[in-house]
């Protein structure tokens, strides 16, 4: 699988999903095209999915957002007869590589989080309509959804399989959102977790696996009176016009380096690292929000947001050597405050809300990615309000401190706005700086006091922005002995490490999933129970069981 | 590694641990015996441990508080120059098998956690006195203590080189204290666990590693104050006078099944299960308090504490393959309740105290233990109170309805207690009751209403307190059925499930460190950049770096 994954679809590509829009509703057909898949080597039967799959549908959620204002109520359902999904390709999973099956999930589990989200951030909820079967990955689908409805017939039913079948786990979400979401009975959840079968019709509702049981013959027409209840408590604004997500501007060079209008990634192969420089914006902010609309997917705060997205999930799993991510910025961080302004001031108006909302999303991606992360404070940046919040979703920072020889860049400042506090939490449900400073709360405080004002490396490093503040004499050595050092760590062991000192403090179901329960389904990923020649993943569908080493570990 | 691990031991035969009584004050020294260890091939140079030495440690904990009602501070210290503790030993990790190395830090952690809650529990205080090295393990050891003293000199430092020189995490709470309890910020955290040298001096206090750091010439000097301070706010009691842990009645059979006093432990191989059937007192409750300490370790409710325990600790070390526990009880209800009332009566005595504290940390294992947990409430059963609770800690019950064919024993029923709404708080903070119907907390309220009232099969079964009733004609074949195919999932994918099911709800310090932590660590402890032949497990010792694949997962 060494192909390079490219992140960037649109309608006009999609190969399993229709889109048909019926005013405030939208009726969304998953139909995957068996002959489809992303890699050769297996064919996407009975709506099963791969990566691919879930790129086309991440795009699809994240055109509903911003193109399609109007729609206040999505109708996920299927586009085949007798199956609504079955969840991840286990061919797919059987060959792919450990690095690709952790990532794989990593990824649909943000698609799914942010299909559960659009009903609080954005007034859009999902409904998941179920005809078939609905298992394993399938129905980790309908749970990220906010509302579930249940054909009553004899085929339909919702079923994670994983664990009797496949000798993996329900691991996109599917084991916390029964407990934490569902809030199922543990024991009842023992009980459903080891049927392969599943459950259907009212013993569904009964066990809250489904919030709606209805009668085969009424199920089209009940599921589209709903859509149309739940509309019209939307708070989707009225009369609003989308604005296009328009192709990216890309450039890949020969190196592996990447460049966009805002961001540029630049590869340092043999250091075994990355800089990404995000550039601020050379226009004036616009005047207003309706300017900004004119602007559309050009305006700056929504152009940076979608290529850096697209540059962490290009690196995420086209880059896997590359173990360092190295922030930097260069601008004029007024005018790139000015530019978050504008959204801070209007968020009450739709687009600005989605522009926010979407950078929230981003900068989660960024705390999930498993790479060490640095930001590099340098002369000439302009580290303000949502780029000064990098700095606090990085593993550790520098800042220059001091005039540089022959350094003629405006001295580096950092700059606080009011959306560090607040417009940003991290999945634990805390800002990032709350989680910085959760031994002395007293802290945030002073430091809303600060609030737009420029603070120099001095100022920055007493407060405890900043990691290092160092001078010319120092900043190379220092900097290149990290780096130096960094790259002769173990992979892993840097993963696991940032996964526990990231997310300090509370956990969400959010956090759960992503921390206890892909943990430990990536501990399944390694063993031969599962992922072993005569494990469960590579016998599936041979007509022979797994065969098991007994032993509980 | 198939020797059988005891985990009884006592002071007569401690290699490992020398303890030094001075009124209030316990000076506890780690003076670790190289040739002392649990298995062959390694030495445990440097205060290294080994499971054996956690034995001893779990025993010495176990006897301060019930032998030593008087100790109000525990001075934990070394009892070798210039080095305090490196930490598990290395070469014993590089050699032991997986299930060996999971197992190891599971029991280790509950003992660090057992330290940790002493002073909150029990009144007694831990201090963890640092002269020399304290890295890895040794540091998270001193981490799990109430307060950490420093002693400032060229050499004593403490550190958690894992990352760096292991490419393992610091998986014995490590990680998980320096964010949650030492509320360290990130970066430095993150700069803290790449040191392979660690942090001295004042240094250490400033970034909150440690509570104090002092002058070498008077670092003993005023340990000994500390110690005083802080005994004299302790809450344990004055002129009580302690009871002697004596030896377990125990007695093993060929086929590895286990007798004890009131817990039998019943193996059946062939079928990968074991059955412990506890039976209820056959005695009536002391009257007093006076009389429990009388009897002392013979006391009904400590006596079969004592012996649960240790059969669970030695079927999840030493019986790997048995992966499905069967839980059985016996006896009066009556009986069983007047025993455990006389504690709920007394909960301000401190014997009385200790006791129902023990029984939470056994109930805290149980919920830990990675195996299938079954409870079988079977005609002349005893499920009430502190046994109820039982049913409460398993993945799913099964109970008998109505009378059966031949089956004189009275018929089976259910009582609650006080003690199963509030007592025992599982690790996430909550009762079991409350983690059961985390989405209806009304039951709970309702099931308070049936204090102390028997309930039998269908009234347990409405009220959700068991997973099925089942009568005469169903019982055998549903239990058989369910027990054959426990047996013929991979046991990964039931210890995985189990992990995440179990936990429902809120986390905390302790199931952060059982959960995320553990979790990575386990998939850490796979890794070939860890364990593989060039890993840095077995590299470590040989002044050659392990070889790591790059690729970030």
């Amino acid at each position: 699988m060494t192909k390079n994954i490219d992140f960037q679809t649109g309608p006009s590509k999609y190969r399993h999903w229709r889109i048909e829009y019926d005013g405030e509703i939208a009726n969304l057909y998953m139909d995957v095209d068996e002959q489809g898949g992303l890699f050769d080597g297996y064919e996407l039967k009975l709506n099963s999915y791969d990566l691919g799959v879930d790129i086309e549908l991440a795009d699809v959620v994240q055109r509903l957002r911003f193109e399609h204002p109007e729609v206040k109520t999505v109708v996920m359902q299927s586009g085949k007869e007798k199956v609504f999904c079955a969840g991840a390709n286990i061919r797919m999973l059987g060959g792919a590589t450990h690095a690709h099956k952790v990532n794989f999930c990593k990824f649909t589990n943000e698609t799914r989080n942010s299909i559960e989200a659009a009903e609080a951030d954005s007034g859009q909820m999902y409904i998941c309509a179920v005809k078939g079967s609905c298992a394993g990955g399938g129905y980790e689908l309908a749970l990220a959804c906010n509302y579930i409805m249940l054909t009553n017939d004899s085929t339909s039913a919702v079923a994670l399989p994983e664990v009797p079948l496949l000798a993996v786990l329900p691991g996109t979400g599917g084991l916390t959102r029964i407990t934490d979401k569902r809030k199922m009975r543990r024991d009842l959840a023992d009980v459903f977790c080891s049927l392969e079968e599943g459950v259907k019709g009212n013993r569904a509702k009964d066990w809250n696996l489904v919030d709606e049981v209805i009668p085969n013959s009424k199920f089209d027409a009940v599921v589209q009176e709903r859509a149309k209840e739940f509309a019209q408590k939307s708070t989707r604004p009225k009369d609003a016009i989308g604005i296009t997500l328009t192709p990216l501007d890309r450039k890949f060079a020969k190196d592996g380096s990447v460049s966009y209008s805002t961001v540029d990634v630049s590869v340092d192969r043999s250091n075994k690292r990355v800089t990404i420089t995000i550039s601020g914006p050379d226009t004036d902010a616009p005047a207003s929000m309706d300017a900004f609309q004119e602007q559309g997917a050009n305006a700056y705060m929504l152009r940076m947001a979608r290529e850096l997205d697209d540059a962490i999930l290009h690196l995420r799993l086209n880059e896997l050597e590359l173990g360092l991510i190295v922030f930097k910025t260069q601008g004029d961080p007024e005018r790139v405050q000015a530019h978050e302004d504008l959204l801070l001031n209007n968020k009450d108006h739709w687009l600005a809300n989605e522009v926010l909302q979407y950078w929230k999303r981003i900068l989660k991606r960024i705390d999930m990615t498993s790479r060490s992360l640095v930001a590099l404070v340098e002369h000439g940046s302009c580290f303000t309000g949502i780029l000064a919040e990098l700095l606090f979703s990085v593993d550790r920072s520098y800042m220059m401190e001091d005039e540089f020889e022959g350094d003629n860049r405006k001295i580096c400042a950092i700059s606080l706005s009011a959306s560090n506090f607040g417009q940003y939490p991290m999945s634990n449900g805390l800002t990032r700086l709350q989680t910085r400073f959760l031994g002395d709360p007293a802290i945030v405080d002073a430091l809303n006091e600060k609030l737009n004002t420029p603070l120099e490396a001095t100022d920055a490093y007493a407060l405890g922005l900043v990691t290092y503040a160092l001078d010319d004499i120092d900043w190379e050595d220092e900097i290149r002995i990290f780096m130096e050092e960094r790259a002769s760590f173990s992979p892993d062991a840097m993963t696991a490490m940032e996964a526990n000192l990231r997310f300090a403090g509370p956990e969400t179901m959010e956090t759960r999933i992503f921390g206890r329960l892909t943990a430990w389904q990536n501990w399944v990923f390694q063993r031969p129970n599962a992922v072993g020649e005569d494990g469960a993943l590579q016998s599936y569908g041979t007509g022979r069981r797994g065969k098991y080493n007994m032993e509980r570990v």
